[in-house]
């Protein structure tokens, strides 16, 4: 007869006995086909009601371990071979960047104290108390109308964009978007992306399992020549600040882009306009997509940089046939930003708090890149530092003269704790002679170190 | 000479005037290589300033319409064809169901007024005031720590599951995350589903661009025979309580799908448990990936049902295999759930919320199911309806005896507003004969016009 010790089990007895029997079927002990007791039996014999036979019994029956037959009893089911489950296996570390880094040229976070945090909270609270109904709302696969309908507004009023806020998908961060983007245009297609440029641009696409070429540049921005050697069908390129060149892609070079998409109904460009928000000086130049005549361009923005990055949200503007396909193809995913999100980013931009806050910052980067100016100025020869910029975006390069090879500049300098990216390291395809042209990012730059950094990289530039 | 009417232009005047010298560009009145008028010259003009027009040119330089030659002045650049943009195309619908439905048999949508709303915008409040500086971190790419914690332990005291928070990976709901485990997996693989089944797999999986195969299914759920002809490597199920059939796959079958899965190092198990916090009686089977012994279980599930659809977070638990190479090659992803709904979950889970908000559910839907039995014993005589059920989720089956075939029966009632949805809508391959069985989804049921609903699917299975 079974007999177990259920005497100070913790939670219900009937839970502990059916664990008891359960140990048995699994190690062996009971043999499938093997009679169990009756229900009065086995109560008896542990000291239980036979109500909790009854439910140990019926847990087991309806987990599969027993099987119960009218008027004979419970019989062990037969399980077949049962692997043993060991402990859980050896301790998993996620991996976190080690290096000891003091100073880094190109960390590209923006300054965390900047994002307007107490408006963000304040219409967070608000959209809480104010709009428990739309809170408890399903999304759109798009997104919700009030938010469509605020960017559309924004786009109009901050790039000169005529935007139907139905064109308008709403995603979790521009990543999550290019999947989506890949299963609306394709998964046959060539994707085109710049070199140097972004190489997580490159991961995702090898990752979505789609082909991915790389075009390069000249100083004009991609060139189309590039691209249709490479094969390139859909384009993706940063026209209006590249990264991690600066390069601003002319007008004549943007029709001649548009008059590349256009000889071919698969062409599409992907105009990401990631950091558009901080052109210093100027009105931001004219998207592709509002030059676009032909429906050829999908624009895509994100928040992460003008706003947060913990914050998830980026939008992409479809051409209409796009758009139209998307709502026919696509709209059985669920939109993946929090309704909350959704409607606090929707109230900040419609009152002006977004505006105020890009002009905010345009002003305050604005000083701190002359900041950044004076000190390199004050520290690097002119005659050894070249500034390379063109009043836009987070970043410019530093074009040095040196014989020292860009590599080894960068392994003087990370002795030392400091982190720098040349040109070189954002080359995608074949690795070229070295340019000595650095990135120099100060969204997030420490001025206070910056003089002793700017003094470490003069010495590591110095031939011995 | 360029004249232009700057008279009450909205805006700064620079940017009136390079508006107006690019639409003269753009329209062909000025040519490629035109000399354009000295600044003093156009100044005078047009009666601006010679500052104004030095700013209009530069914005006409910036943006690639205008070349400037050192001491020679200012030029029309190239710019090629230049393809005229209409103003924007016909006005986009997003289409909405238009159907008049005005009962659903099948609806899957939770009972809004149950998500302790309250509650949640409290600890969302709560998080905003007291733990802004957390706020404002990036999210690690898997979620927080602490979340990631708070979801282990849940899985511990309530799925039985020893888990180490690291191998849990957060994400904005379940397709995200699908999308994210091809990646891990990988597209050659091809994925089993099971039929009848959740059609949106299907499609999901064929838009990421994987082979996709359907293996039916017995009492007991899946057979592995037919995951085995139809040469699956990877098996989506959902063996705790399979969608539509309701079956609860025994602990035998379960074994065998583990044997299945061992046999190759390709072979992996995705086990959806996505409403298994609704188990009506008894404790919940324990899940497949507490008895994998050897690492080929992905456990997956979501907040969508359980609390509510507005919020996007799901999660999945990797074997620590997968988990390692998880954070080797995919951590340059961002995770996709902002950090504010990470906290407030992560608080909500840890204060006991979610498990009482679990158990209060159970309560009202064990209480709504004997509502809804008791109206369908009242209204269908049991010689000519069977309820097909096992304690577990928010819906079951209703097999009617009738010779009419289920979609003729789906027919007439459609004709009075009435959505029904027959076991053969979730056949994924091959249009079985009529099994006269329909989905019955009690979760979000009007109560009160299921009398009439039930009557009207009474007349609907009578033959004329």
């Amino acid at each position: 007869m079974l007999t177990y010790d259920l005497q100070d089990v913790p939670g219900p007895i009937y839970l502990a006995l059916s664990s008891c029997i359960k140990e048995d079927i699994t190690c062996g002990r009971l043999h499938a086909g093997e009679h169990l007791p009756s229900k009065r039996a086995l109560a008896r014999n542990n000291g239980v009601s036979t109500i909790t036979v009854q439910n140990a019994y019926d847990q087991l029956v309806s987990e599969g371990y027993v099987v119960a037959q009218e008027r004979r009893g419970y019989f062990v089911a037969a399980l077949g071979t049962v692997p043993q489950v060991r402990p859980p296996q050896s301790h998993l570390v996620i991996p976190e960047r080690t290096e000891k880094t003091i100073f880094d040229f190109s960390a590209n976070h923006t300054e965390v104290e900047q994002f307007p945090f107490s408006v963000w909270a304040k219409l967070t609270r608000e959209m809480l108390t104010q709009h428990k109904e739309e809170m408890l709302q399903v999304s759109p696969c798009g997104g919700v109308a009030v938010l469509r309908q605020a960017l559309a507004g924004h786009l109009a009023s901050f790039r000169g964009m005529a935007v139907d806020p139905a064109q308008i998908i709403v995603g979790a961060g521009t990543e999550y978007l290019y999947g989506l983007l890949i299963q609306l245009l394709g998964r046959n297609h060539v994707y085109g992306i710049e070199t140097p440029g972004y190489r997580k641009l490159q991961q995702i696409y090898e990752h979505q399992g789609v082909r991915c070429t790389c075009a390069d540049m000249d100083e004009q921005g991609v060139r189309v020549a590039a691209l249709e050697t490479a094969g390139a069908e859909i384009a993706h390129i940063c026209p209006n600040h590249h990264f991690p060149t600066g390069i601003t892609m002319p007008i004549s070079r943007r029709y001649e882009l548009l008059a590349w998409a256009n000889q071919s109904p698969v062409r599409y460009i992907i105009e990401d306009d990631y950091d558009s928000e901080f052109r210093l000086k100027g009105r931001p130049l004219p998207t592709l997509q509002s030059i676009d005549a032909s429906g050829r361009v999908i624009y895509m923005n994100t928040f992460s940089k003008s706003l947060t990055s913990s914050i998830r949200i980026s939008y992409m503007v479809l051409p209409v046939t796009l758009a139209k396909r998307f709502y026919q193809e696509l709209s059985f995913y669920a939109c993946t930003v929090p309704i909350l999100e959704q409607y606090t980013l929707a109230a900040f931009i419609r009152r002006g708090h977004f505006e105020r806050h890009i002009n905010r910052m345009r002003r305050h980067y604005g000083r701190k890149r002359e900041q950044v100016l004076a000190i390199i100025r004050a520290q690097l020869p002119s005659c050894i530092c070249r500034v390379l910029e063109n009043d836009s975006g987070l970043h410019f390069l530093l074009e040095l003269r040196t014989e020292v090879p860009d590599q080894l500049i960068q392994h003087r300098l990370a002795a030392q704790g400091i982190r720098i990216h040349s040109l070189e390291d954002y080359q995608l395809t074949e690795q070229p002679v070295s340019q000595h042209r650095f990135l120099l990012n100060y969204s997030n730059l420490d001025l206070d170190k910056l003089p002793q950094a700017l003094q470490a990289l003069h010495e590591a530039i110095r031939k011995e």
